[in-house]
Formats: C-alpha cells, structure tokens, sequence
C-alpha cells in the first residue's frame, strides 16, 4: 500500500503564516517567550487545531494539547510538537517547523478521515528558547517533573517579569496541572541546526540523542573609575577579566573534539566610554556528548576564572544555573522512524543534536524520538535560517507515517 | 592685607544639595546630560546665582551664563564654572565642585559688597561628561568653535534622541549665540581624579595641561548561529573578536608609561546566551600627553584590529570619532592661582589633568587654567568619588582670589 503523504503546499503555507507573526526585516523572527507576539502564534495554532477537529487545553505552565480522539481513548496518546518562541534574531523553522507538522499530521487524518486507534495529541512547549527566560525548554521540562512547578513560574526577564506574570498577561496560564497525562510515545520535528545532513546529503536525520549541557552565569566585580587619570596599573577592570575569560572559554571548546562552548551574553557596566567598567555579567554554554569530557571542561574554565580573579584582584563569581545530562533516545521509536523514511524513499541517516529541545525532557517520561531535516549552511538561531518546501514536506510525512505505525499499536 | 575667604559652610551645603539632585543608592549621583535631573541641577544653580544679583542668560546648546557686572562692563569678564552633568554611576564633586565654587565666589563678593572692574561670570557646560551624547565637553566645544552648532544639536543617544530634541524637552535651548562674547580669562575648579595630590600630600594643583585623547567606536560583524550545534571551527563569534581587542588595548596602555587605554562601553547582539554573537559594539578610549606616543598607541591598535579581522573572517569597522590634542594652559594665569594659593597657606604643586575638561576647550579662545584639588584615593567617575571639606573650601578660596586679581586688571 501507498503510504499515506502531507499536504506539502498547506505545511509550507501554514510555516510561512506563523512566520509573519513577529517578522524582521531580514526575513527571521523575534518572538520572544510569552510575549504578546507568542500569544499570537499560539492563538493561530489553536485556531488551526479546533479546525482539524481537535479539543484544546493549556496547563498551568502555559504548554497547549491539541487531541485528536482515538478508538481506544483509554490509550495513550502518540504525541508531537515543539515551540513558536524564538530567538531575538531567530529563523522561521526552529520550533514553528515541528508544531506546523502536527497540525499538518491533524489535518491530513481529517481529509482522509483516518481512524486511529490511540489518540493523537499535538503540542506547543512554553519558552523553549530560554532567551528570554533561563532555563531553555521549560515548559517541557516541568511537564517532564525536570522542574518544579514553583521554580518555574518565578524565573525572570532582565527587566525582573516572572513566567507567572508573563502567563498571566497574555491569557495562557491555563488550568490543567502540568504532567497529568501520559504519552505512548513522543516525536518532535526540527530543523537539524548543524552542518551534518547537508554534507551528507541526506533528507532525514533519525536522531539518536542529545548532547549534555552545562549553563553559567558570571558576574566580574572590580571598580568603576576615570579612564583618563586612573594609572593602568591602579584599574581593577571587570571588562578586562571578562574579555580573558570569553577567550579562554572559546579555546577550550576548540581544544576538544566535538567540544561547544559559547559567551552569548554580556552586560557591561555602568557602560560609559570614559569609565572603567565596574561590573561585567555574562553567561558561559558548555556542551559535549560525553558527561566526563563535559566535566573536565568545566573544571578547566573553573580554574582560569579563579586564576585571573587571584591574579587581578577581581571579585568573580560563576553560578552554574542549569544542568542537562546526555540522552539516548528510544530505539524502538527510532527505528520506527527509520524504516517509515525508507517506506518513503528518503535518505536518512542517525545524527547526534547538539542543541536542547523540548523531545529530550519528553524522553525521560515516555518513548521519545527526533526527526531532523537539513537546513541551509547549517545555519539556525539566525535570520537568515532557511530549509526547503520539499524537506519540510519530507520532515511532515516521516512524522504522519511514523505516528500512523505507532496509533495503531495497542 | 588678609586675603578674602569663602563661606566654607555654604560651599559644602550647596555641594550636597546639588548631589540631592539624582543621588544614587551609594551616595554618587546618576544625573545623565539634558535628562530632567540635569534640568533640576541647572534650575537651582541658576536660583543660587539671581539670588546674588546676577544676571542670567541661555545660549542655543543650553550652556548658563550668570554675570555679575564690574565698574567697567566694556571690559571681557572673568569666568569660571564646569558642569552639573554625571556619569550614570558618578560622584558628587566631579563638575558641581565648580560651579559651587564659581557660585560661592559671587555670594562671597555680594556678602562683602566687592566691586571689581572687570565682570564675574559663572557658567554651566552642557554635555560635559559624554556618557549620554558622545562626544564629551561638548557645550564648552561648541562655545569656543571646536565643533558646529549643528553637529553638536543632531549627537545622539543610544535611543536615537538627539541633544536637540533633549535641550527643547527640558526647556534649556536658550537664544543666545553660542560663542557670542570673549572671556578676559577662565579658571575651572575640578577633583583632580587621580592619585598624584594625595600622594604627595598637596592641597592645590596648579594644572599646567591635559593629556591628548582619541576616542574610537568599534563594530564587530560576525554571524549570530547556534551555541550547540555549530562547530567552533565554523564560528564567527563577534565576541570572541571583541574580547581579543580589549585585551591588546589595555595591554597598549600598559606598556607605555603615562599611557591610559580604556574600553568603556560594549553592546553584544543578539545577546541570548545560547546564540554565538553576531554582533558587537563596543569603545575605545586613548589617552597620553605626548601626541606621537598616543599616533602609535592609536597605530597599534588599528593593526591588531585588522589582523583580527584577517584571521577570523570577522568584519571590522573601526571609526575615529573624536580627538583633543594635547593642551598647555595660560602661563600668566597659572601664575596668578600659584601665587594666591601661597598667599593663603596652601601647600600646591604643578599636575598633568589625565581628564579632558571643559576648560581644555575654552583655552582655545581665551586664557585658561584649571585649580585641582585632591579626591580619596584618586577614585572619580564612581559614586563613592569624594573630597574632603577642607580642601573644598581651598578651591573655592584659590578661586576667589585669582579671580579678585584677574577682575581688577585692566
């Protein structure tokens, strides 16, 4: 039998509507989490799900279920989807891609009228990106029992809002406690973030597991004072001891093979041209396959930092905020997804993520999966992150006949 | 005959009811240029100065003219003042010590019915600091021809308000011409903001100049990407590229003696601590009393830039936007604050300003010099920048008296 595909042109019209919510001017997005943008993109997706015939809730953590009733709705359901929050200068694929293919996945057992026999539920992750509020995936994560509730809903925007008030003020803490229900299994779509498919010429990354990740905040404390009559030898510069660590952290990574290290954020202060900086915050991302080599990373950027505060005289304080382990996802769901890729003719191949998403809370509670697709140079948290209309539509009907094997297992 | 002497009282208790105005958590002041602190400042000052008979006149970029007549009013006044202006995290005798000195010459002359040949003038600069609008001294620039009206009327903030539009909001756009009468000579009382006085147990600095100074703006174009999956050999991390250049730059500075080198400001985009920065913005401030020793500090540091550029692929745009040379004030002058300061006890010597003043412009146009006084522990540009009492009351009492003898020369 002919397997069942997506309607490629409805997938990509419906990526390119969510798309327009929070446009830029070089064709990406900034969406930031819970603000009044997000909530747009959730109502257009609700909209889109109540459309296909489904019923929608929303958890206290904001996280939204679409469900699509099976024959058997004793059953759990086989889930999907992703997150429509963005990076301040983010692409139009990362996130929207896997929600709009499950509302593609909704859509297409409409027009067909297909029966399964588990539920079917498609869902939207609160704050993903951790751009605006840190930790990333929290909304899965809490969902997960990752996090608590209450640690949640009080994290903070620089400008001091919490996720509680962020939920409150665009309508999305909803009533339903987060985690109530279980999943026969999860798969989320995504762009694949990397270079790896694209070199490979390959469609379709089954992916095998996720990366661990180390997150650091640092606050470098020396002395705000005059620039033109401070003797450089008299200066206690935070800029200067941060400026020596963003180095060293960035030789680190390039040290070790497969190694990721980052300084993506930086706050000077009092930020004035003729005064030394006072006081530098700033954050460190640390990631690696292997736990052991992640921790002798740390170790590594511990001791410089602690160096330079001996050396200088700065005050320097490093917090580790958050922590996620290397995962392994579900084999028996992978190879689901494998076998349903070559039932459609795509060449697919395993990859490791070296990004978080919110599938990888989801595979600490359920049978969890990822399918990849290429994106362009791969090129993402960017505006100019592309894919294609025949990789979406391929990233779409991987996930349709995967869900459709797994529906219909009791 | 005993020289005449201030009010020491009254000087101190206008110094703090100025630093009321914008007072910080740590007793410094936050009174950004042409905000509506800055507003409050000037009102006072300008109450104070009618309060001792004297008229008061606006020019168009907001600089205050407080004129106390003489028996001959055809003669070019003596003037003194500074600025009411602050750094967002400064103190609170950086500029309002001498314009409370220049205030506190006029009550003293009004208490005792002086009258001089000559008029008095106490003025306040706009925009001295250069935190809010770059570039610094900008009133006093304007005033003495160093730059256009019309250039220093379009500066702008980091939100796009230019000096204009803020003059007009806080009402101090006056009619007066910029630069419309000559000053017979012009003495600034002023912290030193340096440790030298201190060190070397002075009560007054007769200031023989100021250093050179170029200031710079930097932007680092890389390319934003994502913090877990691009390969560190893949990356054009901005701040990678920044942070290398403020490192050589203080190291510049370091190796040069009397050198001061400075980044003060940076801003990173998009600034989420899971994207690679793609871009980043930050100053360059460059200092020596030697203007060949500052050509190859500044030759240096364009050569490190650009090969920063060469081997990382980062765009590098690196753009000189202001330069003060390097300054000798009047001999005469000099010599006339010398000789006072012995007449009335205090122990002086001769100092290098490591700052750029006010007074720095207005000797281009007149003769000029500056009194010094000592701040604990050389700290300025910093709320916890003070002086003592005692020393205060010296400025002011050096002041007066070169003042008297000025204003009686014909």
């Amino acid at each position: 039998m002919e397997p069942l595909r997506v309607n490629a042109q409805r997938l990509w019209d419906a990526l390119m509507e969510l798309g327009a919510i929070g446009e830029t001017p070089l064709g990406g997005n900034n969406r930031l989490a819970l603000t009044d943008l997000d909530r747009q993109a959730r109502d257009l997706v609700i909209r889109w799900c109540r459309g296909a015939g489904c019923e929608v809730t929303v958890d206290r953590i904001g996280n939204i279920f679409a469900r699509r009733p099976g024959k058997d709705n004793s059953l759990a359901p086989i889930a999907t989807g992703s997150h429509v929050d963005t990076q301040p200068t983010g692409g139009k694929f990362d996130g929207p891609l896997g929600v709009v293919c499950g509302v593609e996945v909704l859509r297409t057992l409409a027009d067909h009228q297909v029966e399964t026999l588990r539920p079917i539920e498609v869902t939207v992750w609160t704050n993903e990106e951790g751009s605006r509020f840190a930790p990333a995936t929290l909304g899965s994560g809490v969902f997960a029992g990752v996090y608590d509730l209450e640690f949640a809903m009080s994290r903070q925007d620089t400008d001091g809002v919490t996720i509680g008030e962020a939920l409150r003020a665009i309508g999305y803490e909803g009533e339903r406690e987060a985690g109530d229900h279980e999943f026969g299994a999860f798969i989320e779509v995504h762009i694949e973030q990397g270079p790896i498919l694209e070199a490979n010429g390959k469609t379709i990354g089954v992916v095998s597991g996720a990366q661990a990740r180390r997150w650091f905040e640092v606050t470098v404390t020396g002395q705000d004072a005059h620039a033109g009559t401070t003797p450089m030898e008299r200066r206690r510069d935070a800029l200067l001891g941060a400026s020596r660590i963003v180095t060293e952290v960035n030789r680190i990574g390039a040290g070790i093979p497969d190694g990721r290290s980052t300084v993506g954020m930086m706050q000077v202060h009092p930020n004035s041209r003729n005064t030394i900086p006072g006081r530098v915050f700033f954050t460190i991302d640390l990631r690696h396959h292997d736990e052991a080599v992640l921790a002798d990373m740390v170790a590594e950027m511990r001791e410089y930092a602690a160096g330079i505060a001996r050396e200088t005289g700065l005050e320097m304080v490093v917090d580790e905020i958050w922590t996620a382990p290397a995962l392994r996802f579900d084999e028996r769901t992978k190879a689901t997804i494998a076998a349903q890729a070559e039932a459609l003719g795509y060449d697919a191949m395993p990859v490791v993520s070296g990004a978080g998403h919110d599938a990888c809370n989801i595979a600490t509670i359920a049978p969890g999966a990822m399918i990849f697709i290429p994106c362009a140079d791969g090129i993402s948290h960017n505006e100019t992150e592309s894919a294609t209309f025949e990789d979406s539509a391929a990233g779409g009907n991987v996930l349709l006949n995967a869900m459709l094997h797994l529906a219909n297992e009791r």
